[in-house]
Parts: structure tokens; sequence; C-alpha cells
């Protein structure tokens, strides 16, 4: 038996107000863990699981990060090779930071590193996808592509998988904020109108527009007007507890933005500096607190590494 | 009297496949001239029309470059001052080519190139505005913007009027053909679904963000792949005789991508130099001559000066 590897995969804030299933950022913590090493034995197991509190299977078809190694391992041919994963789930499920999206980005990692890289790191995201596809029911590489690229990426199309890592303005920091409410994705997504007005879909679409414009030229203040969620926000703020009173500190604390994270209940907001960041953290913090909800509080520079090998 | 002065607004493209409402560029050709002159009579007037077949009145409140005039006028106490305004129109009415909206930028700008430029280009939105509303019924500045100001230019907000210009990959050049059937602005404003699927609008979205990202880093073949309408296009297109026929000719001679111009029936497409737009021209055009439908063809480079004075 041999030491293996470690992977790293962060978590990560989806949609980010005006890219619903098509934008995500990285964040640098908190994140998911997998050990791989081969082992004598044919074929794949997860030998191991912590932090997850007995919720995620060991089956292989079940568990996000292994049916995403198993996906890789089979186009790769070896799924016979006797290999066993150690998952160490080091953030919270449901919290809408991409939890599901860093175990399939780790498993997909983790077997590319232990065979010595035989495919590109971007290559990884279709593979991911499969253990992504297995928690949310749906095709989104919101997740999953910042998390495994990192930086802020928006994927122009989920079929091809075609993903651009957009420039972020030099200290643009994050704040996010998880109050330890159950919101399921799956309900959360049943929730939404499948329909949109056409009014909302031009200011949503203008928005995304100027927000990329803004990053372009490092224009926060324009990153700050463009930063509005027109369509899914007010159908999902009332999933969670005091959401327009957290929004409303962070902006008034210096945020450039604020909404929710993925499917929620984390909401998020950047700020132009790590020092804005931690006041808007401390407001946010305070109103979970005062209202007696458990919560935690992250504090994070847009991860630019993605996922990686430790 | 005096020999007045004259200015010109160009024809412009609207929508840009992916930007509904908030996208549009200019072309050089054809645009709308405007003469203005002092005169002792006091109060503005219009006292000649060219160009468009006895269709557009001299009343101010119903003709859009009068209004723009009138409603800058105003705003500059100067509604009493004696000027006539020869409105020369240069291009079709109707043609999805937002003639209202050169007219109402020329309207305007004339009016502030006579009084020697009281107020910056940029702020002549507003007032060109009140133009094109009167004509479009509408709050839409795809038009106006780009006219006013040139280039390829998204507004994020229709109601702050904030416009931001893209950048543009050198040398791309507009195909745009006109084939003569009528298409009233609210018609193919009216015939639109109020929704859209929430599928679609990430579709939309995603396409408008790698186009911004396609424009900033010249990528003429993401801007291609980006130029794809899901939403408006499917809903307008059996307006236009031929559309498809006429998008596919196009697409087979190189261009990047197709669409409709504004609320047509003009089509518009964009290539990646100006000997493929001369050739995606040809194609065009052949297939409504071999239709016996009679069209115009314009073959542009994207207008970056906007309204000038001449």
């Amino acid at each position: 038996m041999n030491a293996g590897i470690k992977v790293f995969a962060p978590a990560s804030v989806g949609n980010v107000a005006v890219g619903f299933d098509c934008l995500g950022f990285a964040l640098d913590k908190p994140g998911d863990e997998i050990i791989a090493r081969f082992s004598d034995k044919p074929g794949l197991r997860i030998v191991k699981i912590t932090g997850a509190k007995g919720k995620l299977p060991y089956e292989l078809e079940k568990n996000t990060a292994g049916f995403a190694a198993l996906k890789l391992l089979e186009y790769l041919g070896e799924e016979k090779r006797g290999i066993e994963l150690e998952v160490h789930k080091k953030m919270p499920c449901g919290s809408g930071l991409g939890s599901s999206a860093a175990s399939a980005v780790a498993g997909a990692m983790a077997i590319n590193e232990l065979l010595g890289r035989p495919l590109e790191k971007k290559d990884l995201l279709r593979f991911a996808m499969y253990g992504e596809e297995l928690a949310s029911g749906g095709n989104h590489t919101d997740n999953v592509a910042p998390c495994l690229l990192g930086g802020l990426v928006l994927v122009r199309d989920n079929e091809s998988l075609e993903a651009h890592r957009l420039p972020i303005p030099r200290g643009m920091f994050a704040t996010v904020i998880y109050p330890k409410v159950e919101i399921l994705t799956k309900d959360a997504r049943n929730l939404l109108s499948k329909t949109v007005s056409l009014k909302k879909m031009v200011q949503q679409n203008a928005n995304l527009g100027g927000l990329v414009i803004g990053l372009y030229h490092s224009d926060i203040a324009l990153i700050g007007r463009a930063l509005q969620d027109v369509v899914i926000e007010p159908q999902r703020a009332h999933l969670i507890p005091h959401f327009y009173e957290v929004k409303e500190a962070a902006l008034n604390a210096g945020a450039l933005g604020c909404s929710i994270s993925g499917a929620g209940p984390s909401i998020f907001a950047l700020s132009a500096n790590s020092l804005i960041a931690e006041n808007v953290g401390e407001r946010m913090k305070q109103i979970y607190s005062d209202a007696g909800i458990d919560n935690t509080l992250f504090l994070s520079a847009i991860n630019q590494a993605g996922a990686i090998k430790l």
C-alpha cells in the first residue's frame, strides 16, 4: 500500500446574482479533500468518508465523488484498477456553496492525479459533471466549472461545457454567510417559475453584460450596479430567514452586491477589498446571531487556482 | 437668414441576436440628415421634409426629430428661439434599421450643434429618447444609443440610460439586407410572448456574456458561437420572407452570425472582414432577387463616430 495523493476542491458561489446556471466563482475555503491510492483489490472503492455525519453513501453510483471518479476511470479504460478513495467532507452539504460540485471535482481530480494526469485539468469538467448531475438532478456547471478551474467563470454553453474565466479586479473579496437552515437544491429549483417575463429577461441580460464589462475594466462601481438579480432572488429570498435584512446590512457596510449563493441558504457579498469584506461579514453575522440562528462566516479572495493537488 | 448647420445620424442594428432591447451597433450608412438654422420667427418649426414620401408629419409633437429637438430646447429654456429644421430622410422607415432613432438623434444633435454645444454628446441620449418613444411606443435605447454614440453599445439600464461601448475586433464588418416588405415595430413587438422560459433565458444570458467576452478578446470564433438568438428570432422569423434561407446562406458564406435587425424585416450578418461581408451580401441578395423580392443591400464597418456634424 502506498500513501497515495491528496487533492482539494474548493467551495463556490453559483449564479452570482445575474448569471443563473451560467456564472460562478470559487472560494479559497472551505472545500473538500480526497485521498486516492492504489490498492491490490481490483476496482474503485470508497473506503472512508469523514465530515458528512453519515449522510453520504459509500456506493460509487450514489456518491458524487465516487461517480465522477468512476466515469473518468471508465473513459480511461482503467475501471479495473484497484483504487481506494477517502472522502473528507470539509464543507457543509446543502449550504448553497457547491458542496456536491466540490466532491465531484475532487473525485475526478484525484483519479487524474493518481494516474499521472492522463487528461488536462479542463477536460475533467465533463467527468465532474456526472457527479454534479447525480446530486442536483440537472446539467448545471455554474459551480463545477469555477471549482475545477478557479476564478469567476461564465459557462456559455452547458452542452459543450464551454467555460470562460473572467478578469477579477485586484483585491476583490467575497463574504459568505451560511445560516444553518436546510434548503435542498432540488426544492429551491422546483419552486422557480418555469417562465420569466420578457422585461425581466432584458434587465437580467443587460446586467450580466454590464457585469462582464465592469470586470474587464475593473470598474468597481459598475460591478456594483450590475449585481442585481431581478429574476431568481425575489423567488427564493423567502426561503432564507432575514435575507433582506442581511442584504441591506451588507450593502450599507459597503458591499458592491449581495445575493443568494447558489440555491441558498448561504448569502454572498462581493466587496472592493478585504477590509470592507470583513466589515460586511460582521454586519451579516450580527443579524443571524441576534436572531439566534446558528451560522458560519467565510471570508475569501476569489480563488484563482481551483482544484489542486495538495 | 443663415446657412445653419447640418448633422448626420446613422442607421443602426438593434438587438444583435442576443441583446434584445439592450444591444445595438451603428452603421456607416445609410442615415438621416438634418439642417438647423436660426430664423426671425420665434419657436421651432420643421420647414422641409424630403425622402419620406409624404409619410412624416410636420407637427413637432408627432415628428420624432421635431419632438427630440423640442424637448432639448425646452430643457435649455430656449423653446422661444426661432429655429427652422429641414429633415432629409435618407433611409427607409419601418426597415428595422433604427430609422426613428436616427431622426430623433439627428433632431437633438442639430439643436445642440446650432446652439454651440451646450450639452455633451452623451447627454443628448435622453432627449433623443423622447423622439424614439414617440415612434416605437416604448423606452428602448438599443438603436438610439449606438446611433448617437457610435460603436456597439450595451445599455445596462434603460432608466438611467447607462450605455457602454464595447470593443470591436479590427476589421469586423456588417452586412445588412432590407427586403422591401412592411413590418411595423409595434406589431413585431406585440407578437412577442410576454414570457420566456427560464431555460431559454439562461441560454440567451450566457450567450450575451459570451459575446461580450469574445469582443474583449477579439475572439472571432467565440463571437460566432455566441450570436445565437433562442428567444426573439424564432418568434419573428416568419414575418420575414425566406429568413432561414437567407440566414443559412450568410452562415455558409462565412458570416460569424446572422439574425434579424431590430424588429425586421432587415437581416444583419457580422463577418470577420469586409471581403467575407461582401460575399455574404451577394448570397443574401441572390435569394431575394431569385424570389422577386425588391431589396437593398448595405455593407458597412461598425460606425465608431455615431452622429456627427457634417
